[in-house]
């Protein structure tokens, strides 16, 4: 693997007035807190495979210490070499600095740009023999949250994840570090006017399945549903009425209340893909 | 609503010798990390009422912030009546100081002692005409996956989740936040030696499957099953072998890989409590 030792890796003694200054300088590198303002850093080891993995990202810097560099190992030697960037060597604290107190980096961060918004009708058409699933949701405004129905959205193999452009977290580092590298893999449709979104789904074959605590019937086996919109809610606040309004039947999961949304969409996507293969 | 203004809110501005002076009173109330050490603090609105309605529970400290004060409501504050408890002000930062940085208290925490360990076998004795459920965790160090298993486990109606007294995370305030109360209603058992939990968990009349990314066949209907323990290993290393070899079956979830453990372990509570009740 190729380090470009940019910067020396540096320890940050608490006490001496030249400690400090050296401290200032890795808060303020160059022209760094210009670029982080324009791009968005993602951390965490999946996440940044993911983002490496996928040519659809720009990437302006690769930070990794000496430790993650060790651990990381050959999958992601080769996917820096096929980028053609270099990874520069940061110590832990130094990426520390670039990222949110307490977010959890592993040891390594890309600085990149957020993805294009995908053109949602063409990236919700059905295709393919097996039950085409997409999940809306419904001001899911937790970045964790989020992130974390993304990627159960992939595990289960999702056309795309469908959110409003407000009242929705934006690409972000928390977002991306719980949804371990599906961000790069499950578009994300973010729309204007989600009532008018579940029309057009409607529109194209989707059956809107809304979750709901207080649904009147079970999730459960319907052959026919070869397109199914899973439509999920904040935890508490639920659906909202004129979200809930445009789904053709409101479920909710057997046997269980009080589940976190990203659990309950992953129950869910495991009943829907199962019942329609 | 009973507040004890034991300290006022104050406002810490950045610059001045007495507001740093300020700032390092609240760091150190007298008496406070001592307790701190001895004690635990339980953090976010759920966890916290978990806590209070939970008469195991010891109360040394209850804090909440004005703001929230305000918006937990009714409740709450029947909560604290009954506990014979009095509420102590303090602002959203003073709460800060006593949590780990990053974590998101929602302006109320609680100072307590951990719980007891309970009887391993009387917890896990099958009762009752539904199918009973152990959740059993081989080495998830992460606290917010355990509390998340954990939340899940109660939401499904599992007897206990049981765990190594090692390689697992104590009782702490993450993962009583990820738990969102589940801490104070599902017993969490912490045993020795694994594998001798799971020869009891046979002889007690429980059938150990085992999730397994790669398990031969998929987690799917037992009708003789009354008495099922889901054996959960950590994310990407799976199941130890040892674990393995004491399962009476290894399945895997169908249609999905790469969920997060505790995602897995809700998917799979869902299938089984699904099947057998």
């Amino acid at each position: 693997m190729t380090h470009r030792k940019g910067r020396k890796p540096q320890n940050l003694p608490q006490k001496s007035a030249k400690s400090r200054k050296e401290a200032a300088e890795i808060r303020r590198p160059t022209g760094l807190t210009r670029r982080s303002k324009a791009g968005l850093w993602i951390y965490g080891v999946h996440a940044v495979l993911g983002v490496l993995e996928n040519p659809a990202r720009s990437i302006e810097r690769l930070v990794v210490s000496p430790e993650a560099a060790r651990r990381l190992g050959p999958d992601f030697d080769r996917s820096v070499a096929e980028r053609h960037i270099m990874a520069e060597t940061l110590n832990q604290r130094a990426i520390q600095v670039e990222i949110p107190a307490g977010a959890v980096h592993q040891g390594v961060a890309v600085l990149t740009k957020p993805l294009a918004n995908p053109d949602f009708e063409k990236t919700c058409t059905p295709a393919g023999p097996d039950c085409s699933i997409v999940v809306v949701l419904d001001q899911i405004t937790d970045p964790r949250n989020f992130g974390a129905v993304l990627r159960s959205a992939g595990a289960f193999g999702a056309l795309a994840v469908v959110a409003t452009d407000r009242h929705a977290p934006p690409e972000g580092g928390a977002l991306a570090k719980a949804a371990s590298g599906a961000l790069e893999t499950v578009p994300v449709v973010r729309v204007t006017n989600l009532a008018r979104a579940l029309e057009t789904l409607a529109d194209i074959g989707y059956w809107r399945t809304g979750l709901a605590a207080e649904g009147p019937e079970p999730l459960a086996a319907r052959p026919d549903r070869s397109a199914v919109a899973l439509v999920l809610g904040a935890e508490g606040a639920g659906l909202r009425r004129l979200t809930a309004e445009h789904c053709d039947s409101l479920e909710r999961i057997s046997g269980a209340g009080g589940l976190n949304v990203s659990v309950a969409a992953a129950v869910a996507l495991y009943e829907l893909s199962r019942v329609t293969n």
